[in-house]
């Protein structure tokens, strides 16, 4: 388990691959965001997209399940406080295989609460051909070893 | 349907409600936020949620739901190009009820196509206190009325 003094700027950890199956797609779009490009093959092809694109927010949901298989391990676990410019630079199609590589950006302990902190993470999400499909940082809370320490 | 030239600085379009279900919550955290505070009761209760909490990433998808069920009505449907500074100040339980609210807070054409343009949406949603359990900003892409009248 990895503690706020455990992380370094620079650490990286890579998760995945998940191939985006067509059916999931279909049923999250249904339930999420019922909109034809992302319910209908042929809304797709004539929208922007040029075919039956997955909704962003599954996109970011599979990423969130890639990330928490990385060995990223921290104690409280990935506990997101706050998203920072989440962008979608292509399109995500069914049968995609989709990877992600997470980098620590920053470590900041917390000034008034020692027993944790704050670390800020890039968070890449590539298709198959390596092309960036997603990307956001964010800042996790990460306890600090003084609640080890407390509790011992 | 709306274009560009239908949206207007403070616009708001109310959406919702939607009552979080257990059921959906937990396999939603299984297939992707599997860590034991959304899956489990009893780790739940112990961490700083305080309670079995929906991932993050659940709230995100039911708004989206929301959204695109609130009127809005824009030509190309939401299509988001980014999510700016997505926050998750309280966490949701199971049994909550969600509304959204969406504020247009800029309209922006583009300089070099002059076919469409961008808008920047404020979304905040509320659990059945009123009290927000998550906010953003997202910049969509909206067509232009010169498109239809291409088209025509």
């Amino acid at each position: 388990m990895r503690y706020l003094e455990d992380v370094v700027v620079g650490q990286r950890f890579e998760g995945g691959p998940i191939t985006v199956d067509t059916d999931e797609m279909l049923a999250f779009a249904r339930r999420y965001d019922p909109q034809p490009f992302h319910t209908d093959a042929e809304a797709g092809a004539r929208s922007l997209f040029g075919g039956l694109a997955a909704s962003g927010w599954l996109t970011a949901a599979l990423t969130m399940r890639m990330v928490v298989g990385t060995g990223i391990d921290l104690a409280w676990g990935v506990l997101g406080r706050q998203v920072e410019t989440l962008e979608w630079p292509r399109p995500v199609f069914a049968g995609d295989t989709l990877r992600v590589t997470t980098e620590v950006i920053e470590v900041r302990p917390s000034r008034s609460r020692p027993d944790r902190g704050m670390i800020r993470t890039r968070c890449e999400t590539f298709n198959q051909h390596g092309e960036l499909v997603q990307s956001f940082t964010s800042l996790l809370i990460v306890p600090s070893r003084a609640i080890e320490a407390k509790a011992g």
